[in-house]
């Protein structure tokens, strides 16, 4: 059997050898290679997959104003006003007044915000790409003080924008007008941990770097790893169902999500925290608020099932000469790498050409299409090396795999990550972006890529192709010297026409929030639609929680 | 590190040397065991967890009848009518009428079953213990069939009973009443299966052996193996939210399904059936009929992701001293086995007793008050016997575990198993069974049965526990001489007050169905109840699906 062969194991590659293969195996030439980086590679996975300009752009119209979108850095000043350059019509709700104020004040005193300069940072998004004009924040401790503000909206029809950590990426965690903002960011308590189970039960708004360092202490690791965890709350990670860095290894949060507290727009509290990994008492209600970016209630505390800390970690990065490859190479790392695969991501060499130029990062291997990065844990180094080894000999063999290189120690790890995870940040520097992240059949994941490319031809300066391959999740990124109404109409409807053609999500992981809202029909649906927009109906039959977000209107 | 220890590995149990520690560790007796079984023993997972005889008792009133219920073997005839034994009333819904048969023909000629002879085993669950009377069995083969069926009889009234396999144990798969029962029996197609993903999609009626055979050709594995795995349908175990053997190692069905088609109860065919891992495009509608036992909608096609088929499956049968012990020896064994880990099942030596003694089969590990059965599987049997290894190694010289053997053949393995899985059918020889299949939180598991037998005395014969540990999965029984009153006063409400005082579920993986519906009060608050409720009102607001089943009655 292969596996058990008595290929005699290289273990050079222990220890951040720069084992790099040349294409004409099995010749092989050990050399040291360098990953060079620019000040700051090793923030890896912060906020990374979050571009620093984006294109935003209404519903089947123009933007009214045409000035490029602000970076990240730009004051908040600059930002438009949602309202005025999506042309949103505002909902008929009350506005809130002196004597809400006041109410609010009783039920948390010195937690509410009216402050102007206070409010700025609370009404727009990361991004920098929309702003709401929200008047009061407030900050509860406990889901009573939850229950009592919803209660106290829902009786007054004032409009509620529940927020996280406020790292969304298609506007869903910003007021669209004067909605009260409802920050989880004082609902931090960890409540319990279970060694025996590993299930975590917390409140919402638990920063999740914060949990996994706690949980990494007990010898755990959250089942979730975001680019944004430095800031990201669970509860909101729960209520847009983030997807993330280790989906493909412990699946996602409607299977690790085990229990929820939900307060709904009446402020009665729904208790599903259960802390169980199984319960098949009556419908499970908890996963209809999973992903319903707080349309359907407010997420409160959250019960989650827990993996091991992975006690090897290693990294390959490889080359290969056709996407064909990238996908062969993907079904025999998964059948020889088995359990310890936790990471196969792709990108195509547009996308190194970009980091290399804007970034100055230098990449170990070159001279391919195609790039694949793949990462194991395990609880065995030895075994976890060995098995990686194999699989190494195998594709350079077949030719699936011609050039490579490989590391285990935190620090070259690192570096190699940031070549795929600073792609985001290479691309902003490039010119205006126009991003899509898209979900499609892996077989089909890079002919989008291709077909965009020949559309395009040369009125787009670079259409690249990146994302996690393993999960059938690809970045599409089309970059022009600045933003271009004609070419945006070369690029939609036609991408989300394909990814329909294809049974694709327009939505993979990032959900449909204020920006992509209108697109939904791509895929789902209008049966499915419009049950959910009856479900919402039923759960907040006023609407107030988070309006104008997630659900076309159901006029 | 422990992990990569230069102690000698020992290789001696690759093939079921049948190694054996006493307790005077690390001193090691190599003794050769023999597992004898009787004829049958390797029918493993064959409908396992079901008993041959079991308590069937109406919510908080007698059994009209006495008699004691009968075996899995009994004719038919035998089984009392459950709206005898249960005194239920029937709900206003129309009867089928000679024109409703004749319309049924016209939409699927030949399969429509009216003959009473044929009909008797669509109307007994296979644990013969409810029976209905329908006169009415329709086999569609599409889903546009099925939405006829549904149309038609929503806008007659007629209620509808949906059925895959007929192996559930809580009522759910039988009529009460004369409901018309859809069988799925013949929507038995494999659409489509994508290699590179992983990723089946096929019809709601095909027997999950199936599945996992043809799977196993392309070297993967269903993510769900369940006892009844030769006989239930993929739609029944989605629509029950059956959990079974592998849920410990792929997670439940909340993460494997990716999509669904499901027909509601106006004949409106909703389609969901996305091959994607990744999709946050709206409310995730599927969520909803997974477990909710037909009562929301009739599954008919299901799309899942689909595991590698492991190269390498160890076993191993410990004894431990203790239930603090098995609860330690199961924390250690996740840190060391880590990814490999499949199973970690639990008994109790009373459970060893009645297995030797009602069905001769011989433990080659005895005097231990608890047992554990750990299974592994991997990608490289070195790598996981290495691990196995030093887990032994590891757990003996903690004084964790006492004795142990252990096996790599598969049909020492089986033998094994056997062990584990035979339990249920010693019990049904032991006497009278009353069962409970509860979740509670891992460190309180085994108290409920100390509890319980301290409570009963003298009055039960055997009070037993045993389960799947690793998803803190309880199996109580209670055997007696025979059925009685006074007993079954004793253990209930007890038990189910006993579970939700730790915030257990009554039912882990068996559902509510018809049995258990009116329990679901101690798993579920009020709130939660009455918001399924409004969802059933919600998709089937005549109550045609699947009626007197899941959810207590409104009123």
């Amino acid at each position: 059997m292969g596996i058990s062969s008595a290929v005699p194991r290289c273990s050079v590659w222990n220890r951040w050898t720069g084992l790099r293969w040349l294409t004409s195996f099995p010749r092989r030439t050990l050399a040291q290679q360098r990953v060079t980086s620019a000040p700051g590679t090793l923030q890896r996975r912060k906020l990374s997959g979050v571009p620093t300009s984006v294109v935003s752009r209404p519903w089947r119209m123009r933007p009214r104003g045409r000035r490029a979108l602000h970076t990240a850095s730009s004051s908040f000043q600059e930002v438009m006003l949602t309202s005025e350059r999506y042309g949103v019509q505002r909902l008929p709700f009350a506005l809130v007044s002196d004597s809400d104020v006041a109410f609010f004040e009783r039920v948390m005193p010195g937690r509410v915000i009216t402050n102007p300069e206070e409010l700025k940072s609370f009404n727009v998004d990361w991004l920098k790409s929309v702003r709401g004009c929200s008047k009061l924040v407030l900050k509860p401790q406990t889901t009573a003080e939850v229950s009592q503000v919803l209660r106290y909206c829902y009786e007054r029809n004032l409009a509620v924008n529940p927020q996280g950590g406020n790292t969304g990426l298609v506007g869903g965690s910003v007021p669209v007008f004067d909605e009260i903002i409802l920050s989880t960011v004082l609902m931090n308590r960890i409540v319990s941990f279970d060694k025996v189970s590993g299930i975590l039960v917390c409140q919402a708004g638990c920063i999740l770097e914060k949990l996994n360092e706690y949980l990494e202490e007990q010898g755990f690791i959250m089942p979730l790893d975001l680019g944004a965890k430095g800031s990201c709350h669970i509860g909101g990670n729960v209520a847009t169902n983030a997807g993330g860095l280790r989906l493909l290894r412990y699946g996602s949060l409607r299977g690790t999500v085990l229990g929820l507290e939900v307060v709904l727009a009446d402020g009665s509290a729904l208790d599903c925290l259960a802390s169980l990994r199984k319960d098949n008492t009556g419908y499970d209600l908890k996963q209809l608020f999973i992903g319903s970016e707080g349309t359907l209630g407010v997420i409160t505390a959250v019960s989650i099932l827990c993996p091991q800390k992975p006690k090897a970690v290693n990294l390959a990065f490889l080359g290969c000469q056709s996407f064909a490859k990238v996908l062969e190479t993907f079904t025999t790392c998964r059948a020889m790498l088995g359990e310890i695969l936790s990471a196969y991501e792709f990108m195509d060499e547009k996308c190194m050409e970009l980091v290399e130029r804007h970034l100055k990062l230098s990449s170990p291997v070159t001279g391919s299409p195609f790039y694949v990065l793949i990462e194991t844990s395990g609880s065995n180094l030895t075994h976890d090396e060995e098995k990686l080894n194999n699989f190494l000999e195998q594709t350079m063999t077949s030719g699936l795999v011609t050039d490579g290189t490989v590391a285990t120690d935190d620090k070259k790890i690192k570096m190699l990550w940031s070549l795929r995870e600073r792609i985001t940040e290479a691309l902003t520097h490039d010119g205006y972006v126009y991003k899509y992240d898209i979900s499609l059949p892996v077989g089909k994941l890079y002919d989008l890529v291709t077909d965009m490319r020949a559309r395009l031809g040369q009125s787009a300066k670079n259409v690249v192709g990146y994302g996690h391959l393993g999960d059938g999740n690809l970045h599409l990124n089309i970059t022009a010297e600045s933003y271009s109404h004609s070419l945006l109409d070369a690029i939609e409807p036609f991408v989300y026409e394909w990814t329909a053609r294809y049974n694709g999500s327009i939505s993979a992981e990032h959900g449909l929030g204020f920006k992509k809202k209108q697109f939904i029909k791509y895929s789902k649906p209008d049966e499915a639609v419009f049950l959910m927009q009856r479900f919402k109906a039923l759960l907040d039959p006023k609407g107030i929680l988070n309006p104008y977000k997630t659900l076309p209107s159901s006029s």
